[in-house]
């Protein structure tokens, strides 16, 4: 094992030593971890890749919110089960020449968020990386037996309803690409790097667990996603695995305030942009659901049909609501 | 979501839905997979990065190695702890280039391994690379409650075995390097490409999961370890998480047999080579361990001494055994 290599898992370990192991009966410095999940509960995995140049830019994002947004990635899977975490696993790979200040940063802005929601690193992998820097992030969860709330549950009539605000992370992104630099010079230019307070959805997303909790022990909702991918894809995943369609009403639905001045985004950021992993699920028509859970505003912003399509309800009448991927940075 | 990472995912949730589903509750397509860990057990987890560059090379790998060497790394790590698998994730980062029956051989090899310890693929990420083949595997399997064999547990007295022969896999390395041509040139060329059949232990090791499953049930093992970085590296391992050190008879080691005409390959290749995915393990003095346990050779090497060094018998003597780091291709 290389030095650098030697290093950081010692440092990991360090790190991952100093938190409270709920759940961890051995955590790293064994060929695997040994989790216990508790009794009468099932366990919730889930995978995602950080990648440089795709996920996030080292000269856009601090090392803090690039270690924050790996890790909400996993952690708002979880969510959107309806599950909690109880621990994660780091793959990482590094080119040789990354100071290591910067990897320190990178976990300080993981674990914070780690610790706000009590998952405990657990193990993982590291390796030199060929280019780039590349993280895949694992966070395991656990749900009672049968209640996970999954994309399929959704029916004719029910409700749609969506977590705080969308848009504001692909607000970040498109300002971010765009830049006032790029159009003064008419040359491709890295774009403008943004002050993080005023954009916190695009470089410090809240993972919605304790929300997710909620709907799940209050048995409110019938199909549950977060918005990793944008509303319009991640409401045509769940009209997929329910075998229904949706129609949502353009007005309704809230949007992010992001800059200074603060202002709105336009309702095409909201309806397409991804990263803002809020929750998005639907319940039962007649079924009460508060305004606001666990400090969250929720919107009703549609409802499901049996139409085996989407639909946006604007001032003119229907359009049908294509779902467009969202593609991080490549354009 | 691009078009080819569309096709990957549908790809992949034909292939594992046509698979046996044990343990599964919900698979591919939701947010998180959901996994019943077994009543009585706990949940085993590990992670393993398989870099383009780093840990294989697809001018010396055919797919199917490549796919089945991803997987056997986290594998092994189940049955170094004495457990069987569930399931697996897979992380798959392509460049735009790679043509689609490369995926489709890859696959083709790391389901054939899957399939014989029963194992199913219920997860993972795609993206597209920013940079070579880029794969993190994670595999899921469950052990009896407190029951999984550590690092930690060997005691001096305690004999060191291996299983299988130690070796092989680094010299086909080594000889991949070396190759013909570059010495003839003196030019640094790509190497060797071998005959994977002569070289079983490189392209298709077996991962030991019977055989470690049989050392917990019968309760023959005191700490466990997988040789994935090497024998010297993979002892120091077991010595340093047991508070203990190790002595080594040089005359004792098993050395793998590989090429045509086959032959022994040399004794530091069986010492510090890694990746031959062997189980090294100790058991207490006296206690009879059968030469051959699931059809795999047993071999007594050494033994646990309380010195915190490890040692080396050869001809004249005692020497240092040194931790030498396994690097993959980096020289």
């Amino acid at each position: 094992m290389p030095l650098r290599e030697k290093e950081l898992i010692a440092g990991l370990r360090r790190m991952a030593a100093s938190k409270p192991r709920r759940g961890i009966a051995t955590g790293i410095g064994d060929d695997c971890a040994v989790l216990q999940i508790p009794s009468g509960h099932e366990a919730l995995i889930t995978t995602d890749f950080s990648l440089e140049g795709v996920h996030f830019r080292c000269d856009w994002h601090p090392p803090e919110s690039i270690g924050h947004r790996c890790l909400a990635r996993g952690l708002s899977d979880i969510a959107a089960m309806g599950g909690e975490p109880i621990a994660f696993f780091l793959s990482l790979a590094l080119p040789r020449a990354l100071p290591q200040f910067w990897v320190n940063r990178f976990m300080r802005g993981m674990l914070k968020l780690a610790e706000k929601h009590r998952a405990t690193l657990a193990g993982g992998d590291t390796a030199e990386s060929p280019g780039g820097i590349l993280a895949d992030i694992v966070v395991v969860g656990s749900v009672p037996k049968g209640k996970a709330i999954l994309r399929s549950g959704a029916r004719p009539g029910d409700g749609i309803y969506i977590s705080g605000q969308l848009g504001g992370s692909a607000a970040a992104v498109q300002r971010m690409q765009a830049g006032p630099d790029r159009k003064l010079s008419g040359k491709k230019l890295p774009g403008k790097k943004l002050e993080t307070r005023l954009y916190p959805d695009h470089f410090y997303p809240e993972p919605r667990i304790k929300l997710g909790k909620i709907l799940r022990e209050k048995r409110l909702a019938t199909a549950m996603i977060d918005t990793s991918d944008g509303l319009s894809t991640d409401l045509a995943h769940i009209c997929e695995e329910s075998g229904v369609g949706a129609e949502l009403e353009a007005t309704l639905i809230p949007r992010s305030s992001v800059g200074n001045p603060s202002r709105a985004v336009e309702l095409e950021l909201a309806l397409h942009g991804g990263e803002d992993y809020e929750l998005l699920f639907t319940a039962p028509k007649g079924k009460r659901i508060p305004a606001q859970i666990a400090g969250t505003p929720i919107t009703q912003i549609g409802r499901i049909t049996d139409q085996k399509a989407i639909y946006l309800k604007v001032e003119n009448g229907l359009r049908p609501l294509k779902a467009r991927g969202w593609e991080h940075f490549r354009n």
